[in-house]
């Protein structure tokens, strides 16, 4: 579906943000992108709707380069939500910031209506489209956001730490209403973020930014099982793969992978006391 | 220090906020405040440097209503790092943003000088004085907020949300800041957050509030221990406490007490195999 090919940027005053990236992103993917600060991950999300060009390389939409499909098709294939709500909305209700995406591609205002409506629904936020957007809570800005992005009825949606700033039943829903999105409508998602920990719970694949560059980039399985990658990209490790992390190579236990979540902790934690019970036992 | 009497607060448009708080600070706490979204926490921060007055019940200082202390002398002994770096900062230089606290304390020009320059060397951030704010990165602005409160020299500092939007190295410089200015000279600290997995390594206290009220008040260890409490209060235990709680409820483990962090889930899990073992040998 996006195909980046050995992309470069640099920005005006020198400063190198992308030092060749090569990745390629299948449709139905739901992919994580962690990175420190400056490793170069807003760069390359503003590369990949065409809101930046490369400086070297390419980003390819279905086989084209994005350059050469119009910025109206791509805005409505590929939606952005940037890290804070208010540089995105700027309506003066709900109803007409979620509408301005579908009337911008021209759509019939019948049309318009109908996936206002829709978009809302899909977030839970129906009972509010009258409302102002300064009523709303930080949580709630979020999701019309998204609201905004699925009135367009994207096939790839790209989100910049969406849970920042939310508390931990915000983050609960947010999430899962991503995953709905994905693994239900086959939106493909993209999501940038420091929270290592939902990396394992929800996303399917990883790719660590670092210096410009993928460093690493595979199912959270395999990504996560390299902790010297993971240290080498100012990250850290979700924090129940550390736990196990440490119990394996520190204190030698036999671990047959390093679990990522609690469940597999969980589970692996009682494998090792029962197996250990039955070798004592013999 | 500071001592919440039965505190009760009502908006204007009638929200009420807090329904009578009580709670005390002691000098060298580091008091972490959890609580989802709408359960009091910026209400009651806003009231502990007087910029609100409450409707019922009283905040004390050292013993004396607040509102009888004169305000300068609140603001200097009492910092708030507010969330967005953004509502905070507005001076056009760092060093300009670092001294409107002292200067408005009226202290001699030298005085304010000395401060700006210890201060920017506290956050680690003395070679960017000259430089403007627009220029620094999020995390770099979040440590000029905190140089612009420590200028005052104040006896209590309280951050709202501080490490959202950093990158792990970013939380991990900025708690350890937080670390050395409550351990080394003493300063109480109070921060409001949603990442509950810093507090075992960091605070000494913890007090929860759900729906205006404190619904728990205590050390990490004892907190963390109930959690039917957490999740009334619509949050989550950390990691760690999650997946020991639940070897300890469904699967009958015998743990002496549940573990907050990594290390003491290590020693934990390494007291279980080793009792184990030698149990199954008798």
């Amino acid at each position: 579906m996006l195909k980046i090919e050995d992309l470069h940027y640099t920005y005006e005053d020198g400063t190198p943000a992308l030092n060749g990236i090569d990745l390629e992103i299948a449709q139905g993917e739901f992919l994580a992108m962690l990175g420190s600060n400056g490793s170069g991950k807003t760069t390359l999300i503003k590369h990949l709707n065409g809101l930046l060009r490369p400086t070297l390389g390419r980003v390819l939409l279905d086989g084209k380069p994005i350059e050469r499909v119009e910025d109206r098709e791509v805005f409505s294939r590929i939606g952005i939500v940037f890290q804070d709500p208010n540089d995105q909305l700027f309506a003066s209700t709900v109803e007409e910031d979620v509408a301005f995406g579908p009337t911008n591609m021209g759509l019939p205002p019948e049309e318009i209506k109908e996936r206002v409506h829709r978009a809302l629904h899909q977030v839970n936020m129906q009972d509010y489209g009258r409302k102002s957007i300064h009523a709303l809570s930080h949580g709630q800005k979020k999701r019309i956001c998204v609201a905004g992005i699925l009135a367009m009825e994207p096939q790839v949606i790209i989100l910049d730490e969406p849970t920042a700033g939310l508390d931990p039943m915000g983050v609960h829903s947010l999430m899962h209403l991503l995953e709905d999105l994905n693994k239900k409508q086959g939106i493909t998602m993209i999501m940038a973020t420091h929270v290592v920990d939902l990396v394992p719970l929800f996303m399917s694949k990883i790719a660590i930014l670092s210096k410009g560059k993928v460093l690493r980039y595979g199912p959270p399985s395999e990504v996560f099982g390299d902790p010297e990658a993971i240290e080498r990209a100012k990250l850290n490790l979700p924090l129940v793969a550390e736990l196990m992390n440490l119990l394996k190579t520190r204190d030698h236990l036999k671990l047959h992978h390093i679990p990522l979540t609690v469940g597999e902790a969980r589970r692996e934690i009682l494998r090792l006391l029962s197996v250990q019970d039955v070798t004592s036992r013999v």
